[in-house]
């Protein structure tokens, strides 16, 4: 895949998913989709391994059960060939609470045949972790 | 930059790094860099934000007081001009129980006349504390 393809599908992507459109989100998701975003799964239970585009969107549908997306912003988007790699400053209102979470995600994608084939999500999980829970841990 | 050059500044940072030539990885830091590593300072004294060369140099020198590292596989290089992404699977071995860690970690870099300018890291924090720590955390 072409960098400039690339390009399209990564803004594409990320245009779907900041205005909660998760039908185009889901039509951009290879079917046999390699998926981690790193997180301890007893605070985030969608964070974890997935396999497959269905259990991807189970995990997208967990996170906006507990989760409004309120603000997603790339900051530096990085394109080389079929892959690419996105950080973004991010404001989630933690639904239970009202609680505003606000963090940097770093993303490394692949894409195959037009969709998503590898999803890798980083977050400074300790930080959001005390944020999610509202107070600090202790170490 | 030409990604050319990105990519061979981003090899040559990358492999000083991994032999621990902290001489030739200062020669590739810019006097001016604008570097975050995400995660609590608690814990990782030489986490945060740091200002100039300097400041960069003492706190890798931190890490490099507790801890060894043991190896730094490169799985993911992303370029695009004079911006890249690095995914890598790392061991450091923590000097004062000789407890092995192993994590994922995702680095954003910048580089401005053949030195990097900015750096931002993440890894799975959460995870990385319990595995400093040598137990889990309370949540």
């Amino acid at each position: 895949m072409a960098a400039s393809a690339t390009h399209a599908i990564v803004h594409e992507l990320y245009d779907a998913y900041e205005r909660r459109d998760f039908e185009r989100v889901a039509a951009v998701i290879h079917d046999d989709i390699d998926w981690i975003i790193y997180g301890p799964v007893l605070v985030f239970p969608f964070a974890g391994p997935r396999r497959g585009r269905n259990d991807v969107l189970k995990a997208l549908a967990a996170v906006a059960e507990s989760y409004v997306v309120e603000s997603y912003k790339r900051e530096v988007i990085i394109i080389e060939g079929d892959r690419a790699a996105v950080m973004s400053d991010a404001s989630f209102r933690q639904r239970a609470t009202n609680r505003m979470l606000r963090f940097r995600i770093a993303n490394f994608l692949r894409f195959q045949d037009g969709r998503l084939i590898e999803f890798r999500e980083f977050i400074n999980s300790f930080d959001v972790v005390e944020q999610a829970l509202g107070h600090e841990l202790k170490i």
